[in-house]
């Protein structure tokens, strides 16, 4: 796989992923829209399907499309070291297009929003009590177990195995990681709204500061290397953790 | 396959996609019904599975049931372009006859209906905010999504590869492009109700404006054509951009 | 399959159907329940997992676990006729079993109920505007959207194929119908209750009339022949509607 | 399997069960989590998935992570006896560890939650209705259900068919169990919170008596063995029931 594939795929496949999962918030907080005030279930299956879609997208390369994802395989030995940064950049650069995908989508309902100061937390997290040491340790949990599990599961795409009879299922390759994040937002998404996911949560953050959407508050830059360290630090740890278990 | 079966298998699973589709909705809006107030997920997951009921009985046909999807494998090569309007007109009929079925097993309750001139929309889609160049992005994007994923993804029904031994879970064929549609639902239905298929929308809308249905007001036509427009726009998009994609 | 086996599986398999299905009403009807007020998507994934559950437990069977499925594989000739009647006996027989096993676990919740008179709804069907041939009409195209999904779709359980390696998702072999299930409870379910299965709702309506529960109601046999019929009529219609449609 | 990975791996997967079970429970009740009030659903799909995360990581020693499976099995014989008490003192160490994991990810909203005497609940069950035989019986059924299921279905997780090509779905292996497990927290979870598993209990029980949270209650020790009574007898009936079926 060529550089510019991987940087291909790997875009495409993040951006479907903050398109639909920016999306689902779009949908429950922005008052004219359908969904609103649609409950946690809705977000939680919404970010889980958004991660079915995005690595369906991006099957050829893995489906990483979460530089936590990338490091804890890199550590683990699964990726090359070099191909890191491309992932990485790619990821951060698709995690912002879906973000103005997903503004275009919802443009008529943030301008109609009699709220506008809110909708940060349409493209990225934040806590419900801030505080860096307890926020960094929420984050280094959730992303810890999905990197681990991630790991520890079969986790051959549908363009893994050429010898495998393609059939109907094939496609359901990449739902139990989908089902995955729904437990994590359902379960670890309470303190801090979940990022496990770098760029999930950088590239809507630049894109909530330089767009010019109506009404808009501060992108909390403060706030924004808890969801870039924590998952960073979980997926690490998984990939570390990894290498020490016993073979099976 | 025959034209004859092209059109009867499309117009048969087109009939069970808006019979339970539309059906969904009347049930969240009906006073009367069970799942009255019922929530914009139980809308989503309803959607979903009845593109998981209408694909798996269109299965022998590629289980299209959506005019943008045919258009997108049309330009991708996939569908012979003789083959589009069988397809095409098939699914507008099915989406009508869906459409009446839904009218009859909730016919009680679109009698007994405080509101009788709101029920347009369980039949066909409408903005919540009028705006017809936005609008049209919004059902662009959606249908995007839905037919690059389409594309992209092994779509392989159950019936397509005869060599493979068929056990319980090769009746999952389609339960990915229901997770996929449950996923635009959630994420993108909010702003315009999510047609992403022409058939889906312009099918019921013939149907509410023939119905006898009580104390029913206008069919919106003037919005009818974003929901035919966009879906088309965004299927032909996803079958241009698939070409243009390296193979995997 | 001796008519001994097909009885106890069938028997077994309906069992864990209306023990399942009639907790989650209860569960949601109950005020001293903790699911109490959940909800029509909790009823409908309830109902729906709850056909997942019996229906893995009577796959030596071909999971039928409903004489209008048994029905409609008879007319389309996959069932013999002479199996038909154990395998109808059976299932009362099992749906009654079921709802004794419902009442037992919330045995406390029913007798801590402050409207008892309303608590017939957790056993059977009733129609929310009583009309019979209407509501008829809505038993009948919900249960032949089943039925016909079952024939067409390939139903083969985790058992049927000897010679494919089992492996872990050989499990989700009846996850297919459960999500047909949730569909036609979210879409068609808000007239009647959507019995869609005679044995699903007679059985429990005798133990309803015969268990002491706690200042019951009528179990309004006046209806009781809807969710027979209806279910009945669906069932054979589907059956013999494919027998007309062409091989695939 | 020696004796040390089967502690080993069934540690860890009862610990990533409590982590994200107890997790969802703390999103739903503690005051400052994004899913306050989410719903029984979301509790339901909650536990469900933490099923499916935990028993994904305790593939090599067949998922059991809940002493109620591995009495069911043995008496079943298809467990050994002698490795019985190492998967379920691993099981209530593993259970206790995800349960301290959860107080560390939800520690600032345990600080500020209002009503710090409620939330016993997040770690271990109780009844809605104190009365020890009826809830015995409701935690009797609810194991009987799941430990019949798993010894009827085809459970053989990814690891155990060495045969077998490992495409996409291997890994929704244990998608099955999830599903049952929702069921079975949607309709028999009401009168008990059902425990289901005596480990998901006391474990977490353990935890809450001994970890300084903030104005914490009573851990209810009178209660705690109904919890490990009930599911042990559930699971012990169907080990021995299934021993008395005909084979299939």
């Amino acid at each position: 796989m060529s550089f510019g594939e991987i940087f291909l795929w790997e875009l495409m496949g993040t951006a479907t992923l903050t398109l639909l999962g920016c999306g689902v918030v779009a949908n429950v907080q922005l008052r004219k829209s359908l969904g609103y005030d649609g409950g946690w279930l809705l977000v939680a299956f919404g970010w889980g399907f958004a991660v079915f879609a995005g690595a369906s997208v991006a099957a050829p390369t893995d489906a990483h499309i979460n530089p936590a994802v990338t490091l804890g395989l890199a550590v683990n030995g699964q990726t090359p070291w070099e191909q890191v940064p491309v992932y990485i950049v790619a990821q951060v650069i698709g995690g912002a297009i879906g973000a103005v995908l997903c503004w275009a989508a919802y443009k008529l309902q943030f301008d109609t929003h009699d709220d506008p100061g809110s909708t940060r937390g349409i493209f990225c997290t934040g806590p419900t009590v801030p505080n860096a040491p307890w926020n960094l340790i929420t984050e280094i949990i959730g992303t810890f177990v999905l990197v681990l599990w991630i790991i520890l599961s079969p986790q051959a795409g549908p363009g893994d195995s050429p010898g495998v009879p393609e059939f109907g299922n094939a496609a359901l390759g990449y739902a139990a990681v989908a089902f995955i994040v729904v437990s994590i937002g359902a379960s670890l998404g309470g303190p801090t709204g979940y990022a496990i996911n770098p760029a999930r949560d950088l590239g809507p953050r630049i894109v909530y500061a330089v767009l010019p959407i109506r009404g808009k508050g501060s992108a909390e830059w403060g706030y924004s290397w808890i969801p870039i360290a924590g998952p960073a630090i979980g997926g690490i740890l998984a990939g570390a953790l990894a290498l020490a278990l016993p073979a099976t």
